[in-house]
């Protein structure tokens, strides 16, 4: 199958009857009042095409998905400084454990947890207010999508930040150990808006194409991070993009992703196309059910696992 | 750079200089006796070509490279019931560590680590004696290589026998667990003999060659595993394949790999190349310091990162 | 020896040339600048004798010993209940270790590890707000130490306030479990407070009477608790008194006890009388190491071990 | 209450209507085995009198509870000298936990978890061959007892042989760093035929008699330990004596004591008695569930808990 309209659309319809599987995140008590029945798809080939189906331009929380931009802002800012404060390996720990954290004083795992996000969070606010830090994730997500029309759901922010206890604890957990500029409420601040960011399976897949095209966005042309840190950045999605279902991912699909709770999965087909899918139903760790079994299928159908045909 | 017998060679002479680097393995005493000055590159790519450079006809102790075959001949036999013994994740601790393994009741978290790599071999004892395992084993990989003088090194598997305490400890609390059926001196006499075969570069880089040809050896014609199954094992191999190390070795090398401490590494690029390097210095993860080095090079100067150019 | 006053000078007497041994806490800023020079012990017996020796009634900050007295008053609140919230073994891990509380799901091992205390805190807490809860903590121990001048440091409290990451990353842990009712920040004003409480040797071997005297105070007369209860307090200080030197502390000195990074330790010979010790420096699991061996010495020459003579 | 006949009798006939509640330990199928409806008590005091109730001449498996006798002999033999070896701090962990020995490299916590005793054993077999380790720690235990037919029930040994892959281990987990002197096999042969020693609740009580006395044996005249020993075993005996229950027993009872999985537990009352308790059922901690109600009601009506009236 070469045309990949139809193999988007054939990926959609052979998951169409089970949408509505798996269980919405809760622990967000805005996340769970979503409509579990939706199943979007969207893909960005290298070479400017897009090809979408189902709910592909329905805005969504991306929540844990936004990591890959903030820590694509915090590696321009300081480069492999930041392996200094946060470490390069899978977890083998769920997403928000804080036992790792203890055993390794206070350095996070990989930037892909929350307390590496929450660190890499805390170099993106480096001499800014939180605002201003928020503002700039925004406008780099923007450009990232060429829409300006990308926004916070506020609602969503706020749902994080009274109910965030374990990332509060986790914050203040590395700021005891000295892994933390910041004031835990200025960095959680920034943490959780860039999480309540919402945007649809379109403008994601778009967002995410300079990691498929060698770090440049090839619908506007813009150089946005070098090869090699494109590369890398892919590296990392593919060893910790679904916390403790990373594995399971890379046997399954072979392709590196990050998802988010609020059931989006962003992978990255280097040399061929981002793609972008989303439904509200999670599997057992934490990942989008239907997301999931459409980039495994849809990876089967086109041949792009990293790992070999 | 085009020519793959220049690359190997620029490879080669670009970390000559600093060959003996690193730390002999020293708790199998048996290599900690090795010349640490040695250091080979072998590749033989999908089409039949083979390069090499160094010491790439020395033979050395395979060790956890060994696995790779273990775990192709136990999925052979059982395909996805291995699945219910071993996991798939990568273990966040150290090759030896028991506390995983305590935590999620006997069930190794990946093929790879020891633990998993026992339950392996406990899967392909089944309705065998030791010998007749091992003899199996052996008879594989020479198959794999096309060279019938693959061996055994038997005063290194003496050594393990006699030292391997820690191991003995995973495989009784395996059992303790139901998660072995054979008796643990059995096993573990399987585990020491594969882990003690020895090769060459060419030789490794030949019998892996499968794993980069979708399952087949394009020197002999023959199919080993299926596509998928091939693709599969090479998932495992980016993700566990270099202990608490394989984030970085991803992160670096882009390619998937499996090290020993023996200091050999073989690498897949798919579709393009098997690649096998070997230097017995170690680094801190105790995977092969050049041979790690080596193959970072190789992949920037090829381009096979499977995470883009 | 009999004459108990002899007993408690012969102990500072053999003790007093390694005054300033030990080192200072100093992750509370304020306790890095207390003069370690300093050694005072106090015995209060059953009967109503008050013997000292040294800096016996020079104020210092009792921190952890406080403990001691919000489980009294926890107690007294909601009796038994408060077990479903906190557990009464050992932990087996360093003071303020969070790894536990993972494993556990929030409920802390013991409530003299900071996240019980934390959660005794929250108990004494319920129905006030922080300025009450702490003002009756304060009245409680003048009440036991028939003492009205005793009172907070305020400097030590701020500097608490200020450093205390460790202890908001354990506070909104539990919260993150269900297992903490109000307000981290609330909860955490009334623990640094109470931690901050200023005492004499004099005083706390005073106030600590009622655990020696069947939970009576045989100077007032008045009842503080039941036999039972002080018994079970008793358990609690031997079992969990000096974090994970408990157990050393039981071998060598054999009298439930509860240690303070200050430098100060209560230990109770039930029956018999209560003894307050102490000196700036501590071991290196954090109990004074004067006071340990002062009172290690004193249970050896009145043979009042709990163990046996 | 005052004559202590009554109050033996009283508290077997306030239990006797709930004999045969707890669950019986299945781990070792032997043990499985045996009838639950069965409750004995034996209590003797430290001038020589001897108080019995219920099953208390029939003989049960000591199991743990045989590790006070090693630690005994151990401690005879190198003094503290054992302390480079085993720790003196509660666990908090279960008894065959194998994580905290990852943790504290091959030292085990206390010498009343199983890794602790198994190094105890291997101290014990020191110099002699397993056989005769095993006989002199039979014969230890008769001379405490001064009944020469307590023996080895070897069915239950064998059944320990056979299935205790948990031991073998932790024994070899040990080995590997280097805290084991003898090859793990006579080690655990010695643990093993310690543990399946059967005595009485009358021969217990009997033999423990030396730690409620200052070390001496009141009926026979002997001197066993020091007076100094004897009370350190019970601070040992009333911290980690109930594995991960400890604390319970400490709260509940308050006085020394160590468990057994067949259903035993040996409880000090220092200066006054020694109390064997038996009945197979076993609570959640893995300790007889009718034997630590039995103590606590005792403890109660003859005010002997340590920690006060």
């Amino acid at each position: 199958m070469t045309d990949l309209q139809d193999v988007v659309d054939s990926v959609y319809q052979d998951l169409a009857s089970r949408i509505g599987e798996g269980k919405l995140a809760d622990y967000i008590p805005e996340l769970a009042t979503v409509d579990p029945k939706q199943f979007g798809l969207a893909l960005c080939t290298v070479d400017g095409q897009v090809h979408t189906s189902g709910d592909a331009d329905t805005s969504f929380s991306i929540q844990s998905i936004s990591k890959v931009f903030t820590l694509t802002l915090a590696l321009g800012k300081i480069g492999d400084g930041l392996w200094k404060r946060v470490g390069r390996e899978p977890s083998g720990n769920a997403f928000n454990s804080i036992v790792q954290l203890e055993q390794e004083k206070g350095k996070p795992r990989n930037p892909f947890i929350n307390a590496g996000a929450i660190a890499v969070a805390d170099v993106v606010l480096a001499g800014h207010l939180p605002k201003e830090a928020i503002g700039e994730i925004v406008q780099f997500i923007r450009y990232l999508a060429d829409d300006e029309t990308i926004a916070i759901d506020h609602d969503v922010a706020r749902s994080e930040t009274n109910t965030g206890y374990r990332n509060v604890a986790l914050a203040n957990f590395m700021r005891s150990f000295g892994n933390l500029n910041h004031p835990a409420e200025h960095v959680l601040g920034v943490y959780f808006h860039h999480c309540a960011i919402a945007m649809s399976c379109r403008q994601l897949a778009h967002a995410g194409l300079y990691l498929a095209s060698a770090g440049r966005n090839p619908l506007s042309g813009g150089s946005v991070v070098s090869s090699g840190r494109a590369r890398r950045i892919n590296a990392l999605m593919l060893m910790c993009g679904h916390y403790d279902g990373s594995g399971d991912f890379a046997y399954r699909v072979g392709l590196p992703g990050k998802s988010g709770v609020g059931g989006g999965i962003l992978a990255i087909a280097p040399g061929k196309a981002s793609i972008a899918a989303w439904s509200p139903g999670l599997n057992e760790n934490g990942n989008s059910l239907l997301g999931s079994a459409a980039l495994e299928l849809l990876a089967q159908r086109t041949g792009w696992s990293v790992f070999g045909q």
